[in-house]
């Protein structure tokens, strides 16, 4: 799950790639967003396989292009789901959910976490508390932006070979060398439930065409886009939902292309001070 | 949970502060209705927890300012979680989905209500036979009107101490002492999946900033007036679902200001023969 | 469950009873769909009951018109709940859900169908699957058209007495004797979670009010034409989603009479030696 392959796209050339190859999607994910999720997924134009079930879901890892593991609502059943599909692949995507405070789910992540996920995902109270620098949000709120979640973020991914993607005003995606900003999207995709889970399905999605910062960059800029224009339509969150789907399913390569000049590459820029504060 | 209490406040006064705290809200509900309770919540401007996990709801309940306990499909793993949950707070809102007729939910209402909800919400049937004084309903069906539970919600309030909701045509809430009718609201509410479930999320959510009355006052109107509104510019059920939640995030406190003047407010009239005839 | 009893009804005179009689359907269905499964039985105007509790299923089924098992996600708690479904009931649809190659479900498919369903509602894979004569499709997909599936359908209603319906471009329905053709619908059913399996559901309040063979049908054009009438006025995936609901509401029994010349009946032809290729 290197970063720098030759697998490298630009994110309208992983769109295109996406719709061709129709990737099947393996979710283990929380109660909550099933159904949005795999709205998102088909919406998009891969094939969402939502299975959490010890015996099937790591079947279905084992033919899916790309994995999801969102622990949302982790019961008993559903961890040993997720061990399945962490054993049996490894493009997979990490959505540590409200992990910190909560005792269930943390130590789940952490465990998950030995597995090596090609991707991970979540907010920057999150990603902070994942790199053992932060208490955690309160409850599945992000008390802090992207950018105070930077130097976690960056040592996270050299720690575990991870690329880190945080999600917030402006989207952070980083492999421990280089940082990829993504600006966009619109405040009322934090007032729809699922519109971060659904984030770390489309970043499945991409594993199955492109590497793992090219995913977590392409699917970025996908739901940025989309959600501004869903919100440019809307007349409130269940319009905009609504708006959401119509707008992914539209999407087309050359619109990705037109907005790729927002994307901000910088060098990640880590002394060893900072790097000895992450401890996972 | 006394309903007179100092910090007792009109439905546009209670919006105000809910906007201001943004209260988390603890839900231990059904399956088919978290996603459109977490969407309703958000809406309103509160901030969801849909955590059902033993080891997780207790702690979720304990930092939440309201919690929701709904009894639709009430597996072991979530009667557990919702043990904890009442275990960790006294701000809770017991909705007693089915109660009745099945076996298990049953069972289980009436050992949570042990620990004494702030609320109770449901439909007549569901008031009438937690009460002792009807069969139920036929499934998650109202056979009854609100009025028909009236005696049996006063001396469900005066032996609980829980303020006792029942929602129908003209929503009805009492404390034992006092009724407060809330009229309004649309068909269109009975036709969509989560209606009367996410009221008592909304209730939930009140709870964070007063009193029990008028917390479930509160929510029964927010949730009339914005189904008035949304049933207006609804083609059906499925555009109504939708214009609701949008009509949620729009409401005003001056919105609900206006509507007050609907409120009837009696006081409850219950001799003891009546009384004697319920039984918990 | 004869397909030929003197209750068959034309779709039109089966939509117009089950308006008047609101059938009460239990459904034990997969996680992802369970609200808008919900929703497409109350927007047709029938009343879901959406448990799949084991002690409580079975209670629901016993006092339901129809039922549906659907093996989306069939975890332990849910098997059992299923079980107690097919005890308790004939009237009831089996939705084999990406039956084949995955061991949980199949495994449980072939035991449930040793209780006899009404109906088998699948796509052409899973048809295929469950008639021995395919190894299933890529997870919930179908890679084979119904007609590929014609011939399994065929021996599979014959083998069980079902009647079996198989969902695609043109849904092919047949008891074993006649074969109903019902074209129409729209590929936007195939961009939202939950087309195919809310199709069981249908079929299953339609068990409420006549045959198994009509219900099947009936249940398909109103499907079909709701999704014509919703991707008529919808900009994608999400608000066909919302405008099918609505369109399901509004459809009217005349709107199906008009409709019903379309559907095309023919009589099955066997031979015995494409017969003896199935095993159960």
């Amino acid at each position: 799950m290197n970063a720098v392959l030759s697998s490298t796209l630009p994110p309208h050339a992983a769109l295109l790639a996406l719709r061709e190859r129709a990737p099947l999607v393996q979710c283990v994910t929380n109660a909550v967003v099933t159904n949005f999720t795999a709205n998102v997924l088909l919406a998009l134009g891969a094939a969402p396989a939502m299975s959490d079930l010890p015996g099937e879901a790591g079947v279905f890892a084992g033919v899916a292009d790309g994995s999801l593991v969102n622990l949302g609502t982790p019961t008993p059943v559903q961890a040993d789901g997720a061990r399945e599909v962490v054993a049996a692949t490894r493009r997979w995507v990490l959505d540590p959910v409200a992990v910190g405070a909560l005792p269930v789910r943390t130590a789940l992540a952490h465990e998950l976490l030995e597995s090596r996920p090609a991707i991970i995902r979540g907010n920057a109270s999150e990603v902070l508390s994942l790199a053992g620098a932060g208490a955690g949000g309160r409850g599945v709120d992000s008390v802090d932006g992207p950018d105070a979640a930077r130097a976690a973020a960056i040592h996270l991914a050299l720690a575990t070979g991870s690329v880190v993607a945080v999600s917030g005003e402006i989207d952070l995606v980083t492999d421990g060398r280089e940082i990829v900003r993504v600006p966009g999207g619109d405040v009322l995709l934090t007032k729809v439930t699922g519109g971060g889970c659904s984030l770390g399905a489309t970043m499945a999605a991409f594993l199955g065409v492109t590497d793992a910062l090219s995913a977590a960059v392409a699917a970025s800029l996908v739901h940025a886009i989309a959600a501004e224009r869903a919100a440019a339509r809307a007349t409130g969150p269940g319009s905009f939902a609504t708006a959401f789907l119509d707008e992914l399913a539209a999407l087309e390569p050359r619109d990705l292309e037109l907005a790729e000049s927002r994307l901000v590459r910088t060098a990640a820029d880590v002394t060893a001070e900072v790097a000895a504060e992450v401890t996972l």
